[in-house]
């Protein structure tokens, strides 16, 4: 990891860059697979898995004895936690739905905003080391809330044609039918743009590798939505006098084993409590599993001193985290002065861990700087806001001049007799 | 217009589609002029101006007394006008502003999410033949009442440098001061990288032509968000039995004039419907000023005879307009059918033209069936919502088990272990 002792600003911007990826490069492998997914459908779709997954798919669909079978397979104590951070889940959601409210602008028009759902969703779970079964729950959860009629399930089998067992167990405690053992590129294709199996749908989301994210980012430029633009995960950690070194250290760590890719950021408010949290790494670091993806994810991770509040959080601010962790006894405080950033974490019992798998919050966040103008995953992703608008007759005829001027001004006369047709009837 | 009676579903798609573009073939053209503003900034916003704007400028920002002199130009009337739709536009946004819901999910486990204004927005007002000052106050507005604290406006000048004074007058109403008079790519350019004179932001608002969606679109790319994907603007008018004709010619007319790419659709629940407003459209057609325009975009707009209202509102959500007038005494209740769609205007005495200008809800809508998957711009565009969790040490422990199952069956050691050094403390 690198040392930086009060940068000066004017190195900020090159301290907050983002290991940079070459999409480019990427859309022309993905470009000719999505096409002949498009053109070809589901013969496409089993040729890429037999190819990259070396898998003999006979049937796309998972059907309802396979999920059973599979759940089956999910030791007890998993199955409660899955469970109660599902409900953690809904009661944060839930709270996010949008009641209708009425306004009347003027007398006689009448004005209001309607959440309705997409309806027709499609998730991806990377399948690989890490099967996400937390990630179905927090795109699961809040497209349920939202009241979308149609949820898509893809995600890869293994060479066997298996799911992982927690990933079918969840959409099973979610009440999800229709599952797909797609992945990767083949996936977002067969959504995007449908298939004899697969029904089309109007928004994708979801994690995944280098040619999903592209992937996900040709069909958005195609027509289909999409989550939010991805890359490498990322936390921030702000430590100042009040924070636990040893704690802060295993939230750095538990960034930095995502991937060689992940980037972690510490600002320390004191060179002794920047040394005493390397120390803690060090000595953390070897007892991890996947202590090699970890040890290469810190080789590009930065720690800062800044000595002032100010100044620390003005450095935040212009680096965007995914994640923010404030450790120390004033997070409450200090979090007032954060602008950018996907989800805050307060204090010393406050681990982004908690927030990845169970306090409720979603975990599916903006990265790469996207904070500065992206929110994550809410139930908000899932719906469309549509305004409305009645007019009684002497509604429109106190808002009747208003518009006649405007649209002159405007120069569309065809506006203005809209509104003067109307007044002469 | 063409005439479509009872079209089989199987041809929806087809009436569906959109006049298409060939945004890769504009991407050419505008990706080196995004390069040279990239690399030389203003001097190259000034030889595009040149070039494209004929116009030589010296200075890029509006300072204090051209908005002054520009805005003393504005007939009293149409001051009143704008600033009565201004009113209408504040009152219906300030009530998006969502209020901070602190929810405690576990005992000891407190989430919540904060609306935070995206600091640095830019508004683009296109010129030309239709100065759109009612956008500015659609973008402006609730850019205000999110908290942006730099809201930029770029907008192009005619050939003798001066900024249409409508639109600086409406600038003046809202406040605004960072203004500059820059059009076309070069708006986006400069708003994107920022210059010397033009900070850099990072979301972009505004409508415009071809060149500029390209524009928009390639630096969303590179990492500057913008509000969404733009498209021509589109009406679909729902006529039944109670439907007045010459209403209906004047709001299909309303959408034609907009450019000759306009498109119009009307579902009419019976021939006798459909052809009285036809026999209308006609008749208005011939005193428009804009009747060439409007004529050219008729040519390609589509007449539906759906004698159900279930066949209708399933072929209208197909549709997915960015505007959807219900022309009925029963407009209400129908509108409950309706899914996909930018914004509903219910009954004979409301426009569209009503809602363009001045009943308070937003005109930056989803085109080109976006509707199925995006909303309209709103103060929910100008803010991140970031989430937040605080934990009690007693909060943590009650969580810690579901948390460490979780991780470890995702195969994340450290995201285990982060909370578990916690508990041992």
């Amino acid at each position: 990891m690198q040392i930086f002792n009060h940068p000066d600003k004017s190195t900020w911007p090159l301290l907050c860059t983002r290991p940079s990826f070459d999409y480019a490069a990427l859309e022309n492998v993905v470009a000719p697979i999505l096409a002949d997914i498009k053109t070809n459908g589901d013969v496409a779709v089993k040729k890429y898995a037999a190819q990259f997954d070396k898998v003999t798919l006979h049937q796309l669909s998972v059907n309802a004895e396979e999920i059973d079978a599979a759940a089956a397979l999910v030791p007890e104590d998993l199955k409660a936690a899955i469970t109660q951070a599902a409900a953690n889940i809904r009661l944060f959601h839930e709270a996010q739905k949008e009641k209708i409210q009425y306004i009347e602008t003027m007398p006689g028009v009448q004005c209001w905003r309607k959440s309705v759902a997409i309806n027709d969703v499609g998730l991806y779970i990377p399948g690989g080391t890490a099967p996400l079964f937390s990630t179905l729950l927090m795109l699961g959860i809040p497209a349920q809330i939202a009241g979308c009629s149609n949820i898509l399930l893809c995600t890869p089998s293994n060479a066997d044609g298996q799911i992982n067992a927690a990933v079918l167990f969840t959409a099973q405690l979610l009440g999800l039918k229709n599952i797909f053992k797609i992945g990767g590129v083949q996936a977002i294709g067969a959504m995007a743009y449908g298939t004899a199996a697969v029904p089309k749908v109007s928004k994708i989301f979801g994690p995944g590798n280098q040619y999903v994210t592209a992937a996900k980012q040709m069909v958005s430029r195609q027509g289909t939505a999409i989550d939010m633009p991805a890359g490498p995960s990322e936390l921030a950690v702000y430590a100042d006098e009040t924070a636990i070194p040893a704690f802060v250290a295993a939230d750095l760590l538990s960034q930095a084993e995502h991937g060689v890719d992940s980037q972690v950021m510490l600002v320390a408010s004191s060179e002794k409590m920047l040394l005493d949290i390397q120390e803690q790494v060090q000595l953390q670091l070897v007892n991890l599993p996947r202590k090699d993806i970890a040890e290469a994810a810190l080789t590009h991770s930065r720690y800062v001193i800044l000595s002032t509040t100010k100044l620390a959080f003005d450095f935040l601010n212009t680096y965007a985290p995914e994640h923010l962790i404030i450790a120390s006894d004033a997070a409450l405080p200090l979090s007032e002065l954060v602008q950018n950033a996907g989800s805050i974490f307060l204090g010393n019992y406050s681990p982004e861990s908690a927030g990845d798998y169970a306090t409720g919050t979603n975990h599916t966040l903006p990265t790469n700087g996207y904070a500065k103008a992206y929110s994550g995953v809410s139930v908000d992703s899932f719906v469309k806001k549509i305004t409305f608008q009645q007019l009684t007759q002497a509604g429109l005829e106190g808002i009747a001049d208003t518009v006649e001027l405007m649209a002159a001004a405007e120069g569309l006369e065809a506006h203005r007799h809209a509104v003067a047709i109307r007044r002469k009837f």
